[in-house]
């Protein structure tokens, strides 16, 4: 499996405008098997994303959707940055898919 | 929702050993969502859990299981450290329980 975990910063005031498009976007695109978004209860204008892909080419594939196209294009004027993004390459746990978590 | 995103050092070679006891341990917990352990390519003693809970007394409550309590001890000799440990508001996204998804 593939992971991320990331922090973006909302231009002032656009967090929120930033998780609708985030959460219009996430459906089931093909190889995601979580994509969590959360805010952060201590710094008003971030937000983490959390991600587990079958492999790192359904993500990379993803970015080029025409759904996601649309979603990067909408929510970039919203977005001022982005602070922290690891790769991770998850290995089970609860909560994937059975087949894939191992 | 509850999210908790944290990154912990292994013993030096002592990473697998963390591993099998986080995944022995993470079955359905009540109030768990998600706990997703990873390790990580470019650090080869890192291990990154994310997690989500229903709410934060449900994750307090887990650390007092049994079940828990076994592997916190099991796997304490292990651990070099936590290096990074974030609290998050998880509000939606792909692959959390529907009910709970938002």
């Amino acid at each position: 499996m593939y992971g991320l975990i990331g922090k973006m910063r909302a231009a002032r005031g656009k967090r929120d405008a930033v998780m609708d498009v985030l959460r219009e976007t996430t459906g089931a695109l093909p190889g995601c098997l979580s994509y969590v978004i959360a805010i952060d209860p201590v710094d008003a204008d971030a937000i983490w994303v959390t991600e587990v892909w079958t492999d790192q080419a359904s993500h990379k594939a993803s970015l080029q959707l025409p759904e996601v196209q649309a979603a990067i294009a909408k929510a970039r004027p919203f977005i001022a940055g982005f602070e922290f993004q690891v790769e991770t390459q998850p290995v089970g746990g609860f909560g994937l898919p059975r087949a894939e978590a191992g």
